[in-house]
């Protein structure tokens, strides 16, 4: 069995782009461009919880690092570095090399440099520090959602979640409709692009990990406000084109996790930005929703006009 | 059991001293000063590998910071700012609640904020980033030790060995010894100040956490020189005194881990500076050997002059 050592500088080094000193030493160097606040986020994968023990490793990789990228992307924040710190089971070598080809294709997709990790023996364990960079001041955090905003998603919301049912046995999806949605759930892209561009634009903002709703909730908190989701503006066309009966499709899109899409409040002044933007990304946005001075309070307002309680929490691994 | 939200809330959520934004958000946002560069450090302590699952989780949380704090030590950096992935089988409060007070206590005693975290069910596993500032170009590598420099180390190499062989039952010691050795290996204190004072003075520095000679074996490497460690030079007296033998005492000090003492190189022109920092600092600092030029090659010189190859590797988590 190749030695620790080993296996991290056959897999897992390569030259950074713009690091001072990567992997070797007792901690890496780099240096933030002036002016900047330093964004950081970190992500713990564990087998059986996040993923399933026999998931393809070069997506497992893939998604290692984009659901840290999805935090930055979150901030208006841009990639920039990121430590990776791995439990193996086994030394396993193809196996490795899978996931380090997976993970690369991410770093390198988002200019990110793998800048530092720690590779040790124990139960299937994935745990990504990204650092990334914001001009001071700018960020976009979950505060600043303000009565009379509208809410928005990127993307299409719901493909994890119908993917999962149906790796699950849960649902039967066609052919092509199955392999968007677990192309959804283990190579999401992380709206990068998006996130930069909504700099001063959107007022808060997060990326939909846990559920729409549940991580709408965190928003409404923060924000001290509450909102009215419109049933009939959300995107539920493509869930159905899989081949999803309408109650599923709907409960994937609301309450689903692991999309990594944005969600976004924003000024009613921004919709032509906002459209220009989907256009130019080639991203739809989806306007969904009102922000209102109901602090906490989300309601669900139905196609026929009548107003419930949203009611539905994130996915929670303690509940 | 309360949610995966309120355990983080409720143990891991403090006021921070230097960070913009911390806990609770998509990522932390942080301003590092002008002029640095930052080193980072990720390391993931895995039950059953680095601890027994039965470990105070007091002491458990102060050596998973102390262990990355060390990190930065190494490098003549200033710990500011640390991230903390946590799996755990189950929402256990007391033990959390436990092992943060030892992850703060450590935290307050070096500066460093909790800027962020995740936290996840899972076999129990803990990873730490931690962030520090290193004013730029003056961090202390592995690679600038030269033929004719002096090696050093700090502190009482060994006793942290010796802690985990007496809680083995490997070895007897006295009452007062084993408290000692067992205190050294559960909660190791990082040379953070001994780090940041030996900028400009050494020119190759690592944390011995996997052994003496498989540590240095790194800087030997990295910097393509050799040693000889003096074996008359090691100080083994307060090994000795704890109650285990020479041979237990030696073996402990050049191989056992766990330690996070400061190994060096200096020139010998230094020797004064550094008689005066070990006083001004109250920490032994032991002059165990030279560079030489002869790369890879480590020699140990026995007390009575004859030189063999010194041989022993560092631990390895996959050998």
């Amino acid at each position: 069995m190749p030695s620790e050592f080993d296996l991290i500088r056959r897999h897992f080094t390569r030259s950074p782009q713009h690091t001072d000193l990567a992997v070797g030493d007792d901690a890496a160097l780099l240096r933030p461009r002036a002016g900047v606040q330093l964004a950081v986020s970190t992500d713990m994968l564990v087998s059986g919880t996040h993923f399933f023990a026999d998931t393809d490793p070069e997506d497992l990789g893939w998604k290692t690092l984009a659901v840290n990228v999805s935090d930055l992307a979150a901030m208006g924040a841009e990639p920039r570095w990121a430590f990776l710190a791995l439990a193996l089971p086994a030394a396993d070598d193809p196996w490795i090399a899978a996931f380090a080809r997976g993970l690369f294709a991410c770093a390198d997709a988002f200019g990110v440099d793998l800048a530092g990790g720690d590779t040790t023996r124990g139960p299937l364990n994935l745990s990504v520090t990204i650092v990334g960079e914001v001009p001071a001041g700018q960020a976009i955090t979950r505060t600043g959602a303000r009565a009379g905003n509208e809410l928005w998603i990127s993307g299409q919301p719901g493909l994890a979640a119908l993917g999962l049912a149906a790796l699950h046995g849960e649902v039967a999806l066609d052919a092509a409709g199955r392999a968007r949605c677990v192309d959804a759930l283990q190579r999401p892209q992380p709206r990068v692009e998006l996130g930069l561009q909504l700099r001063g634009i959107a007022t808060a903002m997060l990326d939909v990990s846990d559920g729409l709703l549940g991580d709408l909730a965190h928003i409404l908190e923060a924000s001290a406000v509450g909102a009215i989701v419109d049933a009939a503006a959300l995107p539920l066309d493509a869930l159905r084109a899989t081949g999803a009966n309408a109650a599923i499709a709907r409960r994937c899109l609301l309450s689903g996790g692991d999309d990594y899409e944005l969600l976004f409040a924003a000024p009613a002044s921004a919709r032509p930005a906002l459209t220009e933007l989907s256009t130019s990304l080639g991203l739809p946005l989806h306007r969904i929703g009102q922000i209102t001075g109901q602090a906490g309070v989300c309601l669900l307002r139905e196609p026929d006009g009548t107003l419930a309680p949203a009611g539905a929490s994130g996915y929670d691994h303690f509940a």
